[in-house]
């Protein structure tokens, strides 16, 4: 049953295991969790409704069963007659040019409803991670994996540079292009939790099965949870203007923005704790 | 003694250690090297200073006493009616809104005197290095710590988005917004050496006490204080000018930076001591 | 002997070791293949042909000899007297800035058309890879080494900040402007194949010696050549622009890229090859 | 009656004036179409399908009556208290300020609608074109004006920096930030038709009544109409990519977007009608 | 005499002609204003007093006496031994690029302060208006002239491209590189009032006498202090943000800035007095 | 015949008409200067040259006969099947896009070869600049035109947006995206030399016929010459970099660029000239 203040959603469960977070669960396990056509629609619902839910403070983002966080698009529904990438039709090319600009900016935009959520997102790999995967979770802010995940920038292999976000967010989220960024993009070999870990894709490689990676990824939820969301929510948005833009620019961007959010109850509320040892609680936001 | 061209300042000792090397100590040790109002404006002095002064040629920058680096800002000071952050008065939210603006450009500012310094600093790390100890260190080009040092990204803990420069270069220098980053931003857990070495952060930590960490910094202090300084000073400025541009636009860049500066007799004096194996010496700068 | 379609190179050997892949190798190994005047315009005459070249998929560059990739600019042959850099008469220094920034302006347009080929490049390295050799690599878009290698970004020592590609793309293809790319540039001290992989310089250290490196960048290459040239060469080119701009523009880039991309035969060909589990052909590039 | 494929609006009449031509008018000429609630949501949708709908070539915007394009924001409904920006209540300012960003974004989004259309909007002016009528006007291609419009920056005189779009877009399409541009947004003083003429806001002033407007506005529309949709639509996009970017970025652009584009039929078309003298037509796009 | 809160100027009058107005005015007419070395700290000063100053709501910028507003650098003092850019002596060529360098961003730093002035400054120019008082009346945000002044920007005529900001404004004032902005830098010829307003340098040419000029600078100047400072300070911030950036990056930052300001008690007094056709007032900024 | 140094090409007449100009004549009056395949060629060689050229301090370039500056591209030739523009052929579209896209690329480097010249260009147009004309002239520095040229962007006359040029440097050059531009550009209507002047393509209309154009165009030009070519090469370079760049970005690359060049022996030369009444004379650049 999905929580109060959440529509029921055919292909994710979406539920409250804590206070102020709130789980996505891609529930589509027969077929790994690939991705066709309404899926998407419901993703990009999901989470615009939690970007601006006061209840919500920290999300997690999991694949339901043992075999995969997704295996990234459904390349066998991608194949049929009525999907733009493979339509057949003798149409002119810059026609269907403008119908596949139009397509990939659609999907495009519903990866990025996740990168702007305004609170931060942790997702929660295993299995196989493959294309799809890599789009959505370095559209996460923090990224977690267990020992056994496979993870894939698939798209070369089906004949295409990936479209819908990986090459963008990938530079972003690992910290410049780098060589092994190269070889895994333009190889589309598999690479293991332990390379992930090494080359930043994730910071923990958790050890154990799905319900350690469950937990540990709640227990950090939790942690994030508890600490001012004005403070954290402006935090994910300053950091995320930094790439692209120059240090003198973020610093004047991080002013402007401080401006109003310095004159937050948050910040008392926090300082006082501090000094009493005590926890504090924030109002939502 | 502070030495010859260098003023005494109260809450920094500024000492010579070494022919072309500056050590500038924070030095309020019985209060972990916390900042507050007074201190900013000495530290913005001595780096100005530095930046031009003809002899300095590579600077050292440390935390006076056993505890820390710096515990970040003086809390409890900040906590007082006068400051801009936390005085009362119910006046128009715009109003306090750019008052706390100008107040903030104002600490960035003497954030980024570190960063504008021609002279290269390295930040030699122990203890405590929390909330400014890393918007300060992040200014700097090269970061060796002990392995004891306790380090936080601690702003989101008194309630605010880290606002003099940590969310701004810390994705410069550790080299993108990686899951590593937003974790330890958005939580303000504390971290270890040994990650700070693992994500880029540190280049170096360094086994032993205060006395290992100060003789191994000022070793490659005077090291870099022996090659070329208008070839030292040319590089980290194209450096630094690398982030937020494009690949393109920093080759101009070098180019017209190395119009003027390839005239420099250091260049002769350089290849010629190399052919001949021996030291070279240059001019000030 | 080289192969049909290539003219002879005085200094690169460039051969076609398999079907797609080119070999080109820097000849000049009794000087530990050091660049000096007509080098330079032999390898930006083969690197742009090799880009349109339609047979060829992969490159792979590598130095002849045992000692090094290579050892960088021949400072010999630099310190003559027809050297722009070091020629003497005590012309206006106005006029001889001009003339420096056009010369180096030429030599950064040798290494940057190794950036621009359209296809991909592997450095692969051992043994001296000094100065420009830094600068070449960084330029190449996967770089593998061998055990022994040894680094050094040299220019500092010939008392100049590097001019023709290290500062600009290094801070690209490692991450950031790390702690460890400061050090490393600001004091033209070696650094080892171990510190090169640990900081991402290198994907891969290979054991053994440079038989091994040949058939471990032949293997990855002949890999590459495998998969289809448009989403190869496509992820290339939205992967190296992503440095420098926001992720919005790069987002934009990709839609606008692979409208007119998507509609290749090699989309159908690998989606049908993926699910008859097949090898699929793909038509020149 | 709205034709087929319209929705039928409210707020707004939309009709096809000729063929290829859609006329958007802003129907509340009671309030001088002053905008409230209901109409953003409107506005976009309409944008939004007339961007996409293949029958579309260009598109009208004017208001409706004799009064005014539009007097801008309805500042009566603006003060009642379930708008955000002037709602009552003692909530913190930080969350406050979350509230009010989010709101910004929503109403900037619906003008962006306006810009992202992939067909030239022409907005055609008259009587009072204040506040919103500026953002509005300023994110369509083309501008016309009655020499009786009366314009007006009026964000100033209700105590606010325009939100919107004008402060972003008027730099854009009048040519830089010049002493008119400040002289008008920040003394919200009513300008001229002529003065907007002068100034490169308008193109083109026409003499006579919204009759004149009208007719001249829809033959122009159906000039473009004629041409061929994908030259037409490619021209707008790039040139809209010039604002805010460099010569050498926007050259690429064109390059990757023109690689698709001038695959089309509509070149063939083009250039034997000319070569013909006679008028080409094209596909829908 | 000065008014309170400003201290005695040697070469400016710094008078408030009336509420909320402060009036500069280049006070060396016996050398037609031309500036040298301690006016460039004075000028600094006073315009960081006035940014700050929540008296201050509007700046009229002007020069004493008949002949100019400044006829820019004194060149007789800038040919005296002491100055970097014509001292003697055989120094290293990178040595006095570094010392030039330096100096050159000390002097842009100057005329930068009007610039960052958070309150908007009106440039009112008459007779010579060389070199320098092109560079100053750039980094003003309003210039108006007498029919009689003389324009020139006058560095090529000294050797030297300009370089305290006149190429770095000028293209964001007039709009654009144009062919005229060409013609008058790469020739250093004189232009007149009428062709500065044609190419929108100036907005508005005053007939008649300095009397005349001063006259309607104040008549405006009080036109914009009557505004609400927090939506005209608001204003001239996001204008000048908007050249060198996307629109997309302005609107965001717009709405970050208005997320604090929206919550103005302005806005409130703006739209009551609108309403009841009063004329506000607001507190001070 | 051409002068010393230059050779001699088919298309265009390189004269000296005055000490340091030279005058690049367009020489295709029977076809009124339409370009195709080899022209091109021979346009990139003359600017590459004349742009190191030490005795060339200004460039004209004019279209020969009566009729035209340049009618653009030869359609007639563009359309013979060896073109790969219309080229026949099945083609995979991927491919055809690959090709497209660096045939695009090649015409616009020969284009930015004439804004990449060191050296001002004044382009002199009179009668048919259509197309391929506005993409030189806006490449050009300075545009003169007769009261009797007819200026259009004809691309979209021909199916396609604009792809040389055009596009990304009309906005620069005129000062935005402004309604003129776009109404110009999509509907590819011509336009008169008072409308180019207004709309600031020009800077001069001139009276009379070529000869009057020609005399002014080489007047000028003489003008420039008798400038430090420091001084105005400088000036070019900076100007160009101001588009699509922050102030604070041109205002660092002014200060990098002078610090070479402000140690020009034409600066004392320019001064002591200017206080003696004297022309002073510059060595070669």
């Amino acid at each position: 049953m999905s929580p109060p203040g959440f529509s029921n959603f055919k292909f994710f469960n979406v539920t409250v295991p804590s206070q102020h977070v709130v789980h996505v669960e891609i529930n589509r396990p027969e077929k790994m969790n690939a991705f066709y056509g309404p899926m998407w629609f419901e993703l990009k619902a999901i989470f615009e409704q939690v970007s601006v839910d006061p209840e919500v403070r920290c999300v997690l983002l999991s694949g339901a069963g043992d075999r995969a966080f997704t295996a990234g698009l459904d390349v066998a529904e991608a194949s049929k007659p009525d999907n733009p990438l493979t339509s057949p039709g003798a149409i002119d090319p810059s026609r269907k040019a403008t119908i596949l600009r139009r397509h990939i900016l659609e999907l495009q935009d519903v990866v990025s409803s996740l990168a702007r959520c305004e609170k931060p997102i942790i997702a929660l790999m295993h299995g196989y991670t493959f294309g799809l995967g890599i789009d959505l979770s370095s559209a996460c802010d923090i990224r977690f994996c267990l020992a056994d995940t496979k993870f894939c920038v698939k798209e070369v292999d089906i004949g295409l540079a990936a479209d819908v976000g990986t090459l963008s967010r990938l530079p972003k989220v690992v910290g410049g292009v780098t060589s092994w960024v190269k070889e895994i993009c333009l190889s589309a070999r598999v690479f293991s939790a332990e390379e992930a870990k090494q080359n930043n894709f994730v910071s923990r490689v958790i050890s154990g099965g799905k319900a350690e990676l469950l937990k540990e990824g709640l227990s950090f939820a939790q942690y994030i949870a508890g600490k001012s969301p004005v403070a954290v929510q402006g935090t994910k948005a300053i950091l995320d203007a930094a790439w692209g833009r120059t240090v003198e620019d973020n610093l004047n961007y991080t002013a402007v923005w401080n401006a109003g959010m310095l004159q937050s109850t948050d910040v008392q509320r926090a300082m006082l704790s501090g000094l009493r040892k005590k926890t504090p609680t924030f109002e939502k936001l």
